[in-house]
């Protein structure tokens, strides 16, 4: 697969959406699809389509569209969802148990490999397989188990010390749930979800929209 | 407050940032920061801060910085949190139980009415003061009751069905959690948090930093 080099955000932000969009395709049994009609599907204009996937390989034939399973492999095989990734959440309070119980996030290939707390009134609850085990507990798990992701749903009093042991330990993924910024390495990727901010945004749309 | 038309989504997607930023100043009762210094703390450039503080009005002064508690209250406003929401939660899953519980959303005026769910094994409980009822009651509820938000958490193949039905009974606000594009008026506004889309974003660029 030829790849340009400095993708930015913006498309790699819209990649997921191929990918659902091509998922839904293909459990319609829709075996082609033009840019146009895949743009009216995703909202997209098809002109920007075609962009994104450029930056990818020369995907889609002129006059054809695209091949939908070809186009989901290589959407599959640019996400890195061609392999599976080890994942612990660390913070098993609300959030943290929904998303253990998400069964979404393992059809795509995220395995739960543990679950960490620092309330004992949590630890050695099950959430499906998976034990809740101590906080401290974490450091010699992460030496005994290759972890991709932690996902992290601690108070953010706590975050950024989690991170920072996560980092020591090797991590390089973290999926942050809890509502600051965290501090890591370069190497480290950290993806937010700041659920509070989401919802702020949507109280100033709603209050622009009325006003 | 004079403030420009058009505001771009970027800008409004930084918003909540500055008022988490602010609101901990404030806590640690921190009076007055100069762009500078905020520019650190938060991580956008000061030239960045200013010119999105410009978009809504003439705040802080040369040499001397923002008054913090001034900008705060003028984030506050802009936002539109100097009044409460009044929030529904439709789907009481995992993720929607957890939301209920989650205290920070009450504390930034963001009152839980109602929770609604289609499985009568869940209608009955009460998460803290909500009892959860059978979602055929929505329409009678929104008569009743002034909704400003719903928050979706139903499975996907239910999401626009509902979504319909809350946009037929006015409601004006809409936070999916659902992963799909919700179709709606555009009166109607839709935030969405997509989860699986976060989580492939995270997958995309560890691949990435590691190829």
């Amino acid at each position: 697969m030829e790849k340009k080099k400095n993708i930015s955000m913006a498309v790699i932000k819209r990649l997921p959406k191929y990918h659902r969009y091509l998922l839904e395709l293909l459990k319609n049994d829709v075996d082609r699809i033009s840019s146009k009609e895949l743009s009216e599907k995703i909202g997209f204009t098809a002109s920007q389509i075609r962009q994104d996937l450029n930056c990818f390989g020369d995907f889609g034939q002129q006059g054809y569209g695209y091949n939908v399973r070809d186009l989901y492999n290589q959407i599959i095989a640019i996400l890195g969802l061609q392999r599976d990734y080890n994942t612990i959440i660390i913070g098993a309070g609300n959030i943290g148990q929904a998303l253990a119980n998400y069964t979404q996030f393992e059809k795509l290939g995220f395995n739960l490999l543990g679950m960490f707390d620092a309330n004992p009134r949590l630890t050695g609850i099950r959430i499906k397989d998976v034990e809740i085990k101590d906080i401290d507990g974490i450091k010699d798990f992460l030496k005994e188990n290759h972890v991709d992701i932690a996902i992290l749903c601690v108070p953010d009093n706590n975050a950024q010390k989690v991170c920072d042991e996560l980092v020591e330990n090797g991590v390089k993924g973290i999926w942050n749930f809890a509502p600051i910024d965290l501090v890591a390495p370069k190497d480290v990727i950290v993806e937010n979800v700041h659920l509070s901010e989401s919802l702020l945004t949507l109280a100033y749309l709603i209050n622009e929209s009325q006003s």
